[in-house]
């Protein structure tokens, strides 16, 4: 048995070291990378994934876990050994299903979507962008049939980022957002926000980004923030964590998109070293992931403790533009529920009804009630429906994100049962560190990541979603009412 | 025979993609790795190292080389069918030779050697590095007893860097290389060069670099400039380069280091498209690939027309500091010889004296003609016969360079190859380009860059680093005539 999980572990560790080192072939891509590198790193992207997919499904993985799943089951079930086991096994009967060509035609796909994307959202150019857009739509349909979904196809998609979800779940979880979501919107109050509109020097902004992020929780040496296109953070060891951001010199958002990103980043710092080089080194799901981006952009970054620190700091970097503002009002100003354009620049309450008309569209295309030439207007419609905004080009609607250049259906739900289940984590954090308002004041950020990091984190993926939000909250049930609740109490506060 | 040549292509492609990704995985390491990644980076080299050595020594390889060797004798030498399979049996057949415990000894070894350096160098403690000097030698030494070379066991490590040169035919060259350098050397007038000693902005010295790699010939697009401590070039592709550099804001070094690695890369940029992805995307030796990095940094970037045009650019840069420096003085200054303690810091004439010593000390610890322990003593007489300095300690001494440290044996000779090269390879082009000062000075560098891409990096491996001499020179001798003409003439006109 002692052979058998050695050798398991060695060939997992050859697979997480080509897929972390495709990782950095990813990051140098959207960070650094000349633009005319793109058709050979494709080739390279498509290399390691085929060889990283050959090895993980061979047979012999296979024979290791029957061979040690009896062992394991006189174990602990959350023990680094039987989980192990378990989550390879779910991981390895996934993977099997999808032939070795597919899966390369999927990434090379995505490179190439990519770049054709940056290319027409600059010029507004949907139609230029639609023969990308079919091809990963068509690939992705193709992968979905691989496999037997309990509801509809857009489950199988949706796995791959949450987990044991469906599309059923989701959907009963958007019903009651949606509506309740508009009426918040509807009902907000109008707040002055115009000083957080001005000009902002980017290395100011960059400056002021790198040290808030320094006192996060962060062991020194082992991140770093880069500026590029379109946020992101990635991860080549819990030791390697790449955060990036991008400054508007017309604003301040890139505080709030750097801190979601670091919220990302302590999520892939936090997971327990044990867990390096094998598939447990992750989240369990996009959603839980993206529930601590939340948490540290907005339940931290928005909060009115935190800028009771934070408030001078920024006055004094940017003395002109914040000339006569109080902590008061930049607090109420960047807590305001406004309807926008871009769902990255969404406020907290709109921010999930973005979401919500993605959702709603990626499943409309999957199972191709909606022709593509008319994503434009289809989407265009909707805003106006769910937020009542005109769309005044595809560049700022339907070309606005990078996830459908790549394939990426069904990972735009993580967003908002992200912000979702914050708030349900948030509800226990609350509890258990009943000084955390005095502590944020403080600017003492330490209390609160290894409190994550040690009750959530450091699981890294050896439960499954369900298991880890039941695990932390003690139930397992995605409930919208703790966000709801925040939302409507966050926008009372803001009438004077 | 074209399934087998396909499918050879497609191997061979795997391959290059894995050492390409890998260098992906290096310069990140390198540029902006933070430091506690360090030792997960370590782990995805290894595993990518393993597998691309794997699947380049597999026996399918050789098969198929066997089934298409004697269709392709047809082709003609030169074309690219032919010059795969040439070129892939040699490198096949070389890899085949060392054993897969060999290979992981040297690269543990190397790692151990390396840290001790860093620490041996910083102390200046030549005993506590002797150790890891013993087992890096004695591991090199079996590593050359794989092979059978034609003269002595030192021709096996030279041919890693210089394919098919001899010990015996590099020991020629520099027979006739040391005694005139040494007479350059000491008969060379003192120049006055305090100018360029002073504060120089780091952020204006990277702009004025950019300005000047700019018009070198790159496509746009297709590289990039990048600060790292000791600087090199890598590329992942013809069009995805990187340059690297470091600014030191005491001199102006970084113009000539920037020059130094865009002639690497432009040998990367000017590799055939159609060589992609195969064992001949690169240069056929290191010595011809210095050549091009000397021909852009001293031949190009010292050159009196090219700073017709660029000093005033440079002056406009940094006004104080060259105020009343007229271009003579300026181009007098930048071509002195001067002799010093550090290679890396060396001039044009004195770099290949460095270069002399380390190949003669190289050979006798090879050849056991020396004991380690002697070494230092050794090294400091030969720098006082060569060039006529006083070693003060041996962190400025024999533990200067890096490469003996990771078993590096046989690639310093390739640097004053490189110097050798580059002006028998100068003179052709003066043929080719009788408006070469006219275009230097007008600052048009294109029309050499065309040649030589044209001319030379367009062959990539296809050929042997003779053939390739041969063919852009009409001779496959390495001539150090022209190389110690230019530098004798240069050197006269530096009297006032």
């Amino acid at each position: 048995m002692e052979a058998a999980l050695r050798e398991l572990r060695q060939r997992l560790a050859e697979v997480s070291d080509l897929s972390r080192s495709a990782g950095v072939l990813g990051w140098d891509q959207r960070v650094t990378m000349p633009v005319r590198g793109t058709e050979a790193r494709a080739e390279q992207l498509a290399t390691l994934a085929r060889i990283a997919h050959e090895r993980f499904t061979d047979a012999q993985i296979g024979r290791l876990l029957d061979t040690l799943t009896p062992h394991v089951e006189s174990l602990p079930y959350d023990s680094d050994e039987a989980s192990l086991v378990r989550v390879t096994r779910r991981d390895w009967e996934k993977a099997r299903r999808v032939p070795v060509e597919l899966r390369e035609q999927l990434t090379r796909a995505a490179a190439r979507g990519h770049n054709a994307w940056v290319e027409a959202r600059a010029r507004s150019d949907f139609a230029s962008f639609l023969p990308y857009l079919r091809e990963n739509l068509e690939l992705r349909r193709r992968y979905a049939e691989c496999f037997e979904p309990d509801d509809v196809l857009y489950t199988a998609l949706l796995d791959d980022f949450e987990p044991g979800m469906t599309t059923t779940e989701v959907a009963d979880v958007f019903a009651v957002l949606a509506p309740a979501l508009r009426d918040l919107v509807a009902g907000a109050p109008t707040v002055d926000a115009t000083f957080l509109h001005g000009h902002f020097d980017p290395g100011a902004q960059r400056a002021f980004a790198e040290r808030i992020l320094a006192t996060l929780g962060f062991e020194e040496g082992s991140w770093r923030l880069d500026p590029t296109a379109h946020p992101f953070c990635t991860s080549f060891s819990n030791r390697d964590v790449r955060l990036t951001t991008r400054y508007n010199e017309r604003d301040l958002e890139s505080v709030w998109s750097s801190l979601h990103e670091a919220g990302h980043g302590l999520y892939a710092h936090g997971i327990a070293g044990a867990l390096e080089r094998s598939p447990l080194a992750g989240a369990p799901s996009l959603g839980l992931n993206e529930s601590q981006s939340r948490t540290w952009e907005n339940l931290v970054g928005r909060s009115r403790p935190f800028w009771e620190h934070w408030y001078e700091p920024l006055r004094a970097t940017f003395p002109d533009q914040l000339d006569g503002v109080e902590l008061d009002a930049f607090v109420r100003a960047i807590n305001r529920a406004e309807p926008g354009l871009i769902r990255v620049d969404a406020d907290e309450t709109t921010y999930s009804l973005h979401v919500i008309l993605r959702f709603e569209l990626e499943q409309a295309m999957l199972a191709q009630e909606i022709a593509l030439e008319d994503l434009p207007e289809a989407w265009n419609a909707r805003m106006s429906e769910l937020l009542g905004v005109d769309v005044p080009d595809d560049g700022r609607g339907v070309l606005q994100d990078v996830h459908w250049s790549g394939g990426g259906f069904g990972y735009f739900p993580t967003y908002a049962l992200g912000n979702v289940i914050s708030l349900q984590i948030w509800s226990v954090v609350r509890a258990a560190l009943p000084d955390l308002d005095a502590q944020l004041a403080a600017g003492e950020l330490r209390p609160l990541s290894d409190w994550l990091r040690d009750n959530l984190y450091a699981l890294g993926r050896k439960l499954t979603p369900k298991e880890t939000l039941a695990r932390v909250t003690g139930s397992d049930a995605i409930d919208p009412g703790p966000y709801l609740a925040y939302l409507g109490a966050k926008l009372d506060g803001l009438r004077t």
